[in-house]
């Protein structure tokens, strides 16, 4: 059933040794002949089985910086290389856009570039190769989202109920019940799915959900300046963010408006980054433990490369108090 | 932090040798000794951390048969064992009873029998281990089971959700819309997993759900004995069932009342067993990759073992379409 390089070859009436040529990257054939192969070769489904002795695969960032420490893409990247190296891979990192997606179709850069399978990070629903993920053969494992229909597209990431669950548990103890959600906008996986943590958490303790109580916007610094004082002005005395940076944030917006963290009101991120544990006062935030994630998803393209069709894999996201969370302050008059 | 086998030993006030002897079950400490410093050792919370040279691990199975290619557990304990041996692991297979469990605590009868992790297949809600896995420091990997509070322990399963998302598309392409769903008591996780996963599916596609088409029994054939006639009477035209075994119950039922499959009534399973395809007619299942579940579960202890934290892991589960499911039957007088 597999397509196999003499049909390719049968299909454009050219010889078996000239595809496999091109295939290969081989320069005594020319880059429009190439082209036209691989082409062919993606659209008819051919997929490169074997693996190659220095096989080869690719990390696609995007909405997501990864080059020093203090970043959030670091360690996940670090994981991934230090387990790679292990079994001597070839790691290469493309940052991409929207833009290059729309240019170069998935399946045919990965066969282009010799990559056997990919790791996709920072992409949001509207990324353009996120429609191709519905269809690819190649193994593709996705950090914070996920592709119902596809058994080669596999998912990684830390679990949001999990986390906002610890967050809200932690805040109720604290006699919070007044608890808002400032976020960023629905058009993402992970955003989406914080938001629906957030809301099970409220019911799960018993809490209310007012619309007021919830502030989403995509600009991050805007939108606290916006929805910090409003939700004050509601009555919220704790707040969870989608990511730490929101959080650090929304905490600048309360020292400019002399509200105090945590007297006046409690700030909770997600992310754990290095910065959370210096900010003034330090985050209490839900960590994602970046190595782990970026090993887990090393591990999870190893299994789609050989038939063990993981959908998806969540880590633990524990809650880490510090002191932005603190008691609920007395009603205000 | 962690506790050293001195904290053991000046809390009994006895040698630090005695109680590393007893911790390595040597012959010249009593009995009444070991038990002592060995319940001493997990009441204060010491775990052996050094892998020893013969690592062993053991699996607890309950509910389940494993013993021939035939039967549910086989394919689960093969992946896992073939990943052990590659790793040089011995592999123990327990099969444990509620009674067992209440006699010998968890974590004491993993330090005495020297077991560094352990994977459990086939428990309930119901037994005692369930609650002492909220505390154990044993790395322990549960099929079809949640630990909420404990990050020593992880789940792997098949996606429930999935599965019967895909079965209910496929029956509503057929023009079914009366679905119901066979299945056990919700005292299991995954019964309320494969429950809540039916509601879910009917929801999706906009279909009503009434308590008269749900059946939840203990006894598979008897419960297909009250329920397949009484959902039949409902005009429900198609089950869903929580397993095979029950599929396979409901069919013989149909059989035995002249009730036509899949002309009067369409049947799917859950877990694409090797009878699944021999029955008559062939079941519509989703597969449940045993070999692949085992090789996660063996692949997850491993990780929590290298405190990589995995919560869960959920494989793809595929609708295996075969003859017992079939276009929706002209409205009966």
């Amino acid at each position: 059933m597999a397509v196999t390089i003499n049909d390719i070859a049968s299909h454009l009436g050219i010889s078996k040794s000239t595809v496999s040529k091109a295939l290969n990257n081989a320069s005594d054939v020319s880059t429009e002949t190439k082209q036209l192969i691989m082409h062919t070769a993606v659209e008819m489904g051919y997929i490169v089985k074997k693996i190659r002795q220095s096989p080869k695969v690719c990390i696609f960032i995007e909405n997501m910086d990864y080059q020093n420490p203090n970043q959030f893409g670091y360690g996940i990247v670090s994981g991934f290389r230090k387990m790679a190296k292990a079994e001597n891979w070839t790691v290469d990192v493309h940052a991409v856009t929207p833009d290059f997606q729309r240019v170069h179709a998935y399946d045919f850069f990965m066969m282009r570039e010799g990559y056997q399978a990919s790791f996709v990070l920072g992409f949001t629903l509207l990324d353009p190769w996120m429609a191709e993920f519905h269809q690819t053969r190649f193994p593709t494992v996705l950090y914070d989202n996920y592709i119902k229909d596809n058994p080669n597209v596999a998912s990684v990431g830390c679990d949001s109920a999990e986390g906002f669950e610890l967050a809200v548990r932690h805040l109720v103890k604290l006699g919070h019940q007044k608890i808002g959600l400032i976020s960023g906008p629905l058009e993402s996986y992970i955003l989406e799915a914080r938001y629906q943590a957030y809301l099970a958490a409220m019911k799960k303790f018993g809490l209310e959900v007012k619309e007021d109580y919830i502030g989403l916007g995509y600009y991050v610094s805007e939108s606290t300046k916006t929805y910090v004082p409003k939700l004050y002005e509601q009555g919220v005395t704790a707040i969870l963010c989608s990511h730490d940076i929101r959080a650090i944030s929304a905490m600048t917006e309360c020292s400019d408006r002399n509200i105090r963290v945590p007297e006046d009101i409690s700030i909770v991120g997600f992310d754990d980054l290095p910065i959370a544990a210096a900010c003034n006062p330090p985050l209490t935030t839900v960590r994602q433990d970046r190595i782990a994630l970026g090993k887990c998803a090393y591990y999870t393209m190893t299994s789609l490369l050989n038939d063990v069709p993981i959908g998806s894999i969540l880590l633990r996201a524990p809650l880490i108090i510090r002191n932005s969370t603190g008691p609920v302050p007395v009603p205000r008059e």
